[in-house]
């Protein structure tokens, strides 16, 4: 499995920086957009076998809709979603295969699956969280970063540098008295969640009925 | 378990680099040196709980009669051991417990559990890995940076550079259209060695009779 | 002088991919492009204070032309340039201000002026360059690799990781036997390049008649 | 000149850290340490053309003392002299060279230089400074960041991580919205200082009568 597969897709928000970005990226594969949605706009011109939605709890439902009527499996990036959305995901789940996560770059999940097994070979390191990000992020630490120190299961001091126009970089710093440990991950741009979008979508097309996030895309990519 | 027991170490090559490195880092610990021995000194002040032998293959059969001598376990980081080397240390754990390995920094193990476990992860990424050490080094690349490649289980190019001081910087990055995630380990001296040893050690102390890699002193230590 | 000045344009090579970044950079400064050509599209609405010709060696009659015409400034980055090329350029030079450089990234050509100036202070140092581009880059070592060898004046090993989806990085690398100076540049976008073409656009449009280089725009701006 | 020429020096707070240090490293180039002296320790042996100090300000009326009797220059890197204890050095001064600094690591006084002379070609870009020491060092942010951020002649946000046993790490970052630069110095161990205390001492060997900063060492030996 893999890029060699084409996809028939339905994207909800098309015209967003997200939408735009998958199209762009889907569009590489010969991937076909048969069904897309943005506010008002609606064109559907075929069955979808996967649906992405990247735009906001307001589509949810509708989002809900489209999947059952196409029996189209769902690949959820939305932020903000409540209790009760989750709800709803996890009912559309028992007869879909639905793939959500707040953060679709694979470096990120990956880094997260390696903190959490290894985490505590570090045990008796320091250990520090540099982030750094353009001057438009608002806010800091970034979830990002919360998101691996919690992946580590102990506290740990997080920088936060907002400068220029770097995309994103987070790096997990550990030392001994004798050596040093980092690992990093820098998203180079937005291409970096549409290549974890894909996968999560490849992955929906295939799975059976069921609740998934992102750790499962990755096991199940880890395999082959 | 940890830093708060004392040890009583037998120290086979203790005038070396490394021996010498061993007695600094032991000694902040209050641990006391029992027994030390280098080409023709021999100085025997008690019974040690654990050898430690950094020196050459030559001396391989004189520690192993002063382990049964004491039923004291041994850490092993004599390089340029052959089969029969092994055959020998493999009799000896039957009876004590013997901890072998080529490389004692901590942070070099955990890197190569990292890459054994997570590396299919990054089938579709390209991968490389960039080694930096000192001008004196002559080898190239490393054991080390071969050791993490055959780590991965797939090829990476290695760029090797030899230049100024440094002790030694591994770093294997990898990339896809969107993402770098690199994981890099730094010596800062002799004492990243140290510290490995001395956990060995203790590990030592405390197992049953048995021939130990140090991903077994490394997952006991995972534990607590 | 900076950002807060509007500049009237005219670009060459509009629809080329540096021509589009070109005129999404400028828009968010409110700079008006007036005049337009890329291939056998031309739209002339206006006259240009400055030209910007990113299009290829077959335009550069025509683009002399016009910015004689409009007796416009002429900011040029096309490559390949040949020595009858320069000899009218130069010709152009005695009317207008004409500025050619090969790279408009200008934290690259900042290096360049770093290394010219402070090169011989690491004479008895190691050093190493470097240079991370993605996979799809063809040749290695990068030019701007060599150009940035050339102005430390003495040879250096040059590493090249062809990677991923890299944009472009280069790292100097100096070591003695007890410190390690690195002095990097990263381009995160095409944008790196759009920057350093608006600067030199509006040193053109403010600029006596005369041929420079981006050294010399650097140091314009540098004095404010 | 260099590395080829001997040194016939003495030594002032010849037991402490950096005194050994400086012992270590001469004694690879065959100079002659003709005179020491550390608290009570005195031994005299020879002339020594320059004197090093590195003991603390209450050794300094001595210091100078011996300067004058042999004739020798001064190299002093004591920290915490008062404007009075500069007054005395002066005064030497009109006599025999004097070189002072507070940071004999070449590549930070290398970094000064160029953050002072390029630092307003970075006007327009976002900037930051990381700093990196082991867990012991208390001061935060470090003397040398203060110092670099001086350079430069801006505010600039600091970062300082403690951890582990990383010896000092300084990093300058700067940031636009397409590129960034990143200029930093490793200090690998005391090594660092060493070497630069001997090129002053070379320095001091052959100058003329004279108070000097680290960066008239600095430009002597870059000119060659």
């Amino acid at each position: 499995m893999g890029s060699n597969v084409n996809l028939r897709y339905g994207l909800v928000g098309s015209m967003g920086k997200m939408g735009r970005e998958i199209k762009d990226y889907f569009s590489t594969f010969g991937d076909k957009l048969v069904f897309e949605t943005d506010r008002d706009y609606i064109n559907e011109s075929g069955r979808p076998d996967v649906i992405i939605d990247f735009s906001s709890p307001t589509a949810l439902v509708s989002t809900i809709e489209y999947c059952k009527k196409y029996c189209a499996g769902l690949v959820i990036g939305t932020t903000g979603l409540n209790e009760e959305d989750f709800d709803k995901l996890k009912e559309l789940s028992q007869s879909v295969p639905v793939v959500q996560s707040y953060n679709f770059a694979e470096g990120v999940n990956i880094l997260k699956e390696i903190l959490e097994m290894f985490g505590s070979y570090f045990d008796g390191w320091d250990g520090a969280i540099v982030e750094i990000h353009h001057n438009q992020k608002k806010d800091a630490p970034s979830g990002t970063a919360i998101m691996l120190k919690n992946s580590l299961g102990r506290e740990l001091p997080i920088s936060s540098l907002r400068i220029g126009g770097i995309f994103g970089e987070h790096t997990v710093i550990f030392s001994n008295a004798g050596e040093v440990v980092k690992i990093s991950h820098t998203a180079l741009s937005r291409r970096a969640f549409a290549i974890g979008v894909r996968k999560a979508a490849l992955f929906a097309m295939q799975a059976e009925k069921g609740f998934n996030s992102y750790r499962d895309v990755l096991r199940n990519s880890g395999n082959h």
